[in-house]
């Protein structure tokens, strides 16, 4: 896990290289070209976080509705909506998972377009699909997701970024921003203040996550690190769904790791960290801005719509630190396997 | 909290009689004959859940694609997504909350069509929304939404068939189950079993709920109220995200809360049951087919796209049986409003 987690500059790098980016951009252009009205992305575990993200990317960039469809609805309950109109997005490290081909399968019976965004070209899910994205992250080891969650985001971000630009081509200020994230992401990973907060966990009984926007698939895939990793029981939370309802449990036994940009995303956690500050909860800030809390992991400021591509990285070099110091093996997650085969 | 359970079989009448079944006929009617193109759901907390099993509903019963949308994207980050093929459906207890209220605004102004679902007639979500249809469920005393989560099921599963329809007006197939809900839903509560099972949690440091299908709206909304009311600890995954991840946390002293119908959905549950077998988990199965596990809580049998209406209440008075022998207050949780504003 420590070794996938180190790979992530360089993945960034190969994503950004002529040859990737040169792919995500004809496939950008195909799309741009076929004017979806709405997309639909389709994931579970991890790359449903990196779907998520690229869900707020699709309407806030894109102007375009997008939603995450339940595999279920067509694989349990044989639901067959009427796609034509829509761009169908599965994401899937292994596309090994049946339940997402058959989705994929269905949209494209309907008349979507269709596109699966894998770690691995020559799966079903890729066969299935009219378009595909590699996000080239190379094998991944541990079972825990690292290095292909942050590539999905990478390769997402590029892939709307084209279809916003019309031909596919990144424009020179958003490449300009992309291309510091391999120096970004190192000087991350090389603060060393994730690891040595980990002790601070080892006793904690659950967590809480919350961030919004651009920041809540970072609050919910650092909750399933954690789980993953140090069966550490782990909910998040929207900013907004924390103080309709669950702000309840938390208490000055309940550590909460909020995540908080330097955007409208972070301003909006002001009323959140409020809230928190009132009940007495513990606070681990994470992000450019995490200002008035217990404890803080500064990450460099970026605009909040790239801060998911570095927010991520300490909160997986804590999980890893917290599974150790909690005496678990976080390469071999008791109960768990790389491929999950759902239908 | 306890008087606001015991209302929902009348609720579930009132909503059936003449003059709300009308209103609702006339709004799917409207929606029928506008044929959207897509629909997007808009809530927050337990209205969230009632949206979750509409989206369901809506392409399962349909065939036409729903999504949650997040009201983040429109109100912190100025996203205005080209809405008009979509009808925009904003599902509110209270009608109070300002993001819902901006979302279904910005939605009407991009050519959506819009309905508000919500107990309150006179609230700026209905103002705002050129639809609306009212629950009826009488005022809710508790903070913990009950009979108004079950009247909005009800409601948007009148709606829905009612599109379905054509004319809004429900088949007598369909008018002839939901006119047994009032009498299965009050045998439901008059069973006792749930009451006597809550000691049985009473020293439980978490737990987990699953579900899938129609059933996940049960399990999330389950777990909310658990924490509402004891502050327990509750996350909830559909039976498909509980393999790809989370099931490693799993463990002996961790009760796991599963909603197992009789149809599709409750069979897919099998490999999950299997899996958390084989783990040694504590299994507590809500529905009408509960089979090999720890503790039962039996529910009528009725068709799984029903079954929401039923399987939520033996949950509510757990919930509420359990807050009680924990000591806490169910009718006043700790850092809670009634009507939450967030934008």
């Amino acid at each position: 896990m420590a070794a996938d987690i180190a790979e992530q500059p360089a993945g960034y790098a190969r994503l950004l290289d002529a040859t990737h980016a040169g792919a995500i951009a004809r496939v950008a252009a195909i799309i741009a070209q076929r004017r979806p009205r709405h997309v639909v992305f389709t994931a579970r575990g991890t790359s449903d976080h990196a779907a998520l993200y690229a869900a707020y990317l699709t309407e806030i960039r894109l102007g375009l509705p997008a939603g995450l469809a339940s595999p279920s609805a067509v694989t349990v309950f044989g639901a067959r909506p009427d796609l034509s109109d829509a761009l169908v997005v599965g994401v899937s490290q292994s596309g090994g998972s049946p339940d997402l081909t058959e989705v994929l399968r269905t949209a494209r019976e309907s008349g979507a377009l269709t596109l699966a965004v894998t770690n691995a070209p020559d799966s079903p899910l890729v066969e299935t699909a009219e378009l595909a994205i590699d996000i080239a992250a190379g094998h991944e080891r541990a079972v825990a997701a690292t290095k292909t969650y942050t590539a999905e985001l990478l390769a997402l971000l590029m892939l709307v970024e084209g279809i916003r630009a019309g031909d596919g081509v990144l424009p020179a200020t958003e490449r300009a921003v992309m291309d510091t994230l391999p120096e970004l992401a190192a000087r991350t990973l090389d603060d060393p203040t994730a690891t040595t907060l980990a002790p601070r966990y080892r006793f904690a009984a659950r967590l809480v996550t919350t961030g919004r926007g651009y920041a809540y698939p970072t609050a919910r895939e650092a909750a399933l690190k954690l789980m993953e990793t140090s069966y550490l029981p782990a909910l998040a939370f929207s900013g907004a769904d924390l103080l309709h309802g669950p702000l309840a449990m938390t208490d000055p036994d309940v550590p909460v790791l909020a995540v908080v940009g330097s955007g409208p995303g972070g301003r909006s956690m002001a009323e959140v960290l409020t809230r928190l500050g009132e009940r007495g909860a513990d606070v681990l800030a994470v992000g450019s801005a995490p200002a008035g809390s217990t404890a803080r992991l500064a990450v460099p400021e970026v605009d909040e719509r790239y801060a998911p591509l570095l927010d991520i990285l300490p909160m997986q070099r804590l999980a890893l630190a917290l599974a150790l110091a909690r005496g678990e093996d976080p390469d071999a997650p008791r109960g768990l396997k790389k491929v999950t085969a759902t239908m």
